[in-house]
């Protein structure tokens, strides 16, 4: 899977990150441990040059991890230095920019390890916890639909604090009354799709979509595995079995917008999703409360999950807001450059730092990847 | 050229459309001339079965065009005969779709016999006309821009007669301030982006865009080459020096950006496009007017060439309106399926039928596509 | 199938040859009709200069058919002309070359043409003949085996006449003694082994030959088709039942190879097959019997088959003799340059020109080719 | 380059052959450390079972170094104690078999090691080794050409002591007299072909070979690399000048090929290769010497180079020997499966350990390979 990365080069990308657009151009006199590490941990920007083949990432056998420790010991301490100084406000905002990317390479972690664990048939685990044993009384909360009124709404970030060149500038759209699901699709509903022939019914599937699912021979969310008459699959704490309960998890837009599809319902667009958000306070299983798997909703009248568990995938492409602008420099890279053949998701997931997200955070991801964990909320007009 | 059929293939194939939905279906009794070809002229609808693989298309050499000719008068006598009778609204409105089918397959064999014919070391010509000398004193008027007040618009077909189910449901946006350049972008113009090294300068391009440009080696639109220091490129009237005054064409939705972003502009969103062009009549270079190919805009005060000349890309990707539903049944899979990966272009081309365009009308093709007559049209914020 | 070519390509280019290493560079004044055909119709000769590709051949619509045969006539009338003359001996080889590239290519019409006239749905039939009901008592002779002792044997073309630069020199190879079966491997034969689950059983396959099986899902020959419970194949006489005594068509090396394996034999190497093939007369069941499909094996004492019917794969690679010297020129690209990852097969096809075969005939094709008259004699240590 | 594997995978894979083919057969009660590996370190054994893609090679971290080394250590214990007992005497063939294939991967390791640190960019060395200047004094012997006559000849193992069974059975060839070359051709010589527009010149290559040279952009051998006007290439103790005297190395079939057809000459057959051994000791320089690089030729009278330095490929297919069987059992998948689409390469290189060679050994690649010690010795009629 070339989306993943070992956690060796993911260290040593963001710490070159720092090097790259803090030390060597803000802190006089800074002197790189291996000029080589300028080229080697280049993720994409293609304003500092040339980088190697993402495919190289994982044959490079140098540096040692040992090495990439040094390198960050030493890209933190001159980096300690720097902080100690009087530093300009677009500096201090790059120090915050790279914070965040080191935040989106932390989930990345978890997600490449995960995928790396379960693609290896030696079973590994990434931490043993003990699994309660299926309750079979366990079970989610009905699904209530909660409306909102049309109107014009303020879209993207306005305030103090750190945001993405991409959630800007605020700007104002018109909707549509529409209403959203109380909580996430359940792997029990999905089951349903499946067991009613979903993935075998062209007329559920954006053409896209359908040939994907064929040149892949797709029949369930990635990771499972049929054993026996039951669904099992991989998690950070190894191989279970499928709660119903839960939320579904790791499907690609194409399964999100064909089970929508199947249900009589539409994913939401981003605007509809980040209107319904400013309702709810930005909590819920996160990285920060360890359990790195999505979680059954809770009891609840608001709307659940709408932060953690899973980034839910919307029916808008990943595009320009108007008046747009990248931010200057190499730096502008981040963000804009891809802002084709994508789609976005909202919300924030199991694997996301608390910290690193907002109403207003856009991810974004082509049609058919899989190993984030993403999921479905339904939605539809009312 | 995958994407390119032979004439042939058009004829029967839109034959076909006839005989299957409207047929087969609506005039007891209707006898088909050869039941193979209900497979072997079906483009893309999963709902009528198997079809073969795409690339066939260019290798059949059965049926002969003599035999094409028979299936098409067979056809034509049958549906003359289902139009004698009292057909309920539903029927009607399938012939109705057939003749826009058909029509965009008019459109189709031209840019398609235009690739064929380019492609072939012949040189060989559509249609010989005689070609005014460059008269070096031609030149476009200057580009000036229209402004587009902030508001809340109502976008999408509504009223009587025809139209896509694309472009429904009629519904509202809000369109913040912006204006839109008074005509096309020229290939004089888009010569000063190549010779500006446009092509060659990362930050201009997307990221998927840079890829392409460098996988297919794109150093200027399709159609054009180099010869004795002067560009110039095939035409349905065979190879002819490329004119500075007139619209640029041939250009993939990457190329379009990039130039925008180039000229310190960006391309309009499909519905300010749509608004724009509610103060145009429907007139201009289309097939009707028979010159084939993109004219200089005339002068004048108002949005010159906003429909004909060539297919303007937006930046907007092409998605289902709020409340979006496919027609009932196999005919459904006409527009919605394509629904992911592609962008959206405006206001036809001179190789469209006039009575085919509407300013709801919305085109669609991935953003690598370039066979199509397209260009640019610029925006801006105000 | 890139390896397939339309008939008016094959028309065009046997006199594109004759043109091209004939009038241009003996007949003084020369003029040919077209420029653009030195390049249009140029197979393979990187000497002569650029070429389209191979895949565009399906694709040109021009020059139509009747332009091919007016450039055929303009260069027959030419030819003519030249052969009037007093020409040297290297002229007069080169048009005799001329005459035996165009019997291969006559060849290859017919394996083209029963290619896509098997690749369209329409069922189309090359020409109609009256099919004998299969006699269920038709069978093949029983196989037996013929002994050739060991020694050295004289291999390679020798004497008057023509012959390709790849028959050359003529030259010694020692044989171990060996067997060669009487007659080819039967239809009847090869359905043994498929139900013997010869397609799923690796240890039969070489390594890449299995990959092939896999990759192509192949099951059975090329052109068998399973319907009620029976096998057919498509024929030059259209769609027929598969005949148990017939022998066996439309095979890949590897395929050759794995029944071999399975039958506890081998195929013959090329020194083999041509020292068996001295004590036969060359004469069988070729194009000019008119047959176009393989035919049961007659009775008799003496190896049968050994010419006509199907190409013979052998366990030999396309390698140069020793000596071998390719024909000085252009025409120098006709055999030498294949000399890789090919395999030699003998004995010509049903739709070989008898005139045009030889015991020294060399054939050659890559190992996963199946659409020539391809089929299997054992051969074994004695 | 999928052909390269991390020397962790090289350890582990020939413990597993141990552990498969020797320990679970024949030590009663054997037990091993984690069945999982049964399938994980299978390379190309399909008797045995599924296997992981050869590209997951480089994705698995699990297990560790230290994993494979207590794999290793368990399975040398459990080696041990079935080595005290009384062995069969197929049991002991086994034995040695695992031990060839060891040797063979000891090989492997070293080139792969070498494409795996010449690939990233931080020029890491395997062994750092002081370099004496290069000496422009320094010359290889001139070429001369030793004559071998016509005759009948063994080839093939036979006597006592270990082969492969590709080496089987001993059988007689006829040859016509041939001339061999002195000692492998140098850098210097094959400049002189590169100077010379080689690989430029469509005539002095295969048609595959062109093709390769193009597609891949080839115009020198693998890890050349030009700085400031002279050569550099990567070598196990760093990147270093490329000596004129030294013989060429890392070059495909279709570069010797093309390299001997520009030099007048040709490639050896593998028989002639062999003949010509016979009157050479086995010495050189192997990888005992620890040069890991090859050498200048010494002067001499006789053929030199015959072993050790470079693999020689030759004009040879490998195929079957007359005769041929593959040894029973899964093993019998150790060479017979890859009898197609590869040619032989005699003589062992300066990474093979000497006494894993012999006269009769036949090592094998496809014609496209460079990344195993490579060179030429050239050929010739008499």
């Amino acid at each position: 899977m070339p989306d993943a990365s070992p956690a060796k080069w993911h260290l040593a990308h963001t710490t070159w990150f720092f090097e790259t657009f803090l030390l060597h151009e803000q802190l006089p006199g800074y002197k790189t441990i291996n000029p080589a590490f300028r080229t080697l941990f280049n993720s994409y920007y293609d304003a500092i040059g040339d980088r190697p083949l993402r495919a190289m990432r994982h044959v490079l056998s140098r540096p040692s991890l040992e090495e990439v420790h040094a390198y960050r010991g030493h890209v933190d301490e001159a980096m300690e230095l720097l902080l100690s100084r009087d530093l300009a406000r677009d500096v201090v905002d790059l120090v915050t920019l790279g914070l965040n990317h080191e935040q989106q390479h932390q989930e990345l972690i978890l997600t490449d390890v995960k995928y790396g664990l379960a693609a290896n048939p030696l079973g590994s685990v990434y931490r043993e916890r003990p699994v309660a044993a299926p309750a079979s009384e366990e079970s989610a909360p009905e699904l209530t639909w909660h409306s909102f009124p049309k109107g014009i709404y303020p879209i993207g970030f306005e305030g103090q604090g750190f945001c993405f060149d991409n959630e800007l500038p605020c700007h104002h759209v018109y909707l549509e009354p529409f209403r959203l699901a109380s909580r996430l699709v359940t792997n029990g509903e999905y089951m349903e799709f499946m067991h009613d022939r979903g993935y075998a019914t062209v007329k559920l599937w954006l053409s896209d979509g359908w040939d994907t699912v064929r040149a892949n021979q797709w029949v369930a969310p990635l990771y499972w595995e049929r054993r026996d008459g039951a669904w099992w699959h991989s998690t950070l704490n190894g191989i279970q079995p499928v709660k119903e309960a839960e939320p579904v998890c790791h499907l690609s837009y194409y399964e999100a917008d064909a089970f929508a599809r199947w249900a009589g319902a539409r994913l939401a667009t981003e605007s509809e999703w980040e209107v319904a958000s400013q309702s709810c306070l930005i909590g819920g299983n996160f990285m920060d409360s360890d359990a790195l798997h999505p979680q059954i909703a809770p009891e609840g009248v608001s709307l659940t999950q709408m932060f953690g568990d899973v980034w839910e995938w919307t029916g808008s492409a990943y595009l320009a807001y108007p008046g747009y602008q990248p931010v200057p420099g190499a730096v502008g890279e981040y963000n804009g450059k891809f802002m084709s053949n994508q789609m976005v998701l909202r919300g924030g997931s199991c694997a996301s730092p608390q910290s690193h997200l907002r109403g207003t955070y856009r991810n974004f991801f082509p049609p058919h990847a899989r190993w984030q964990f993403m999921g479905i909320r339904l939605a539809n007009g009312d």
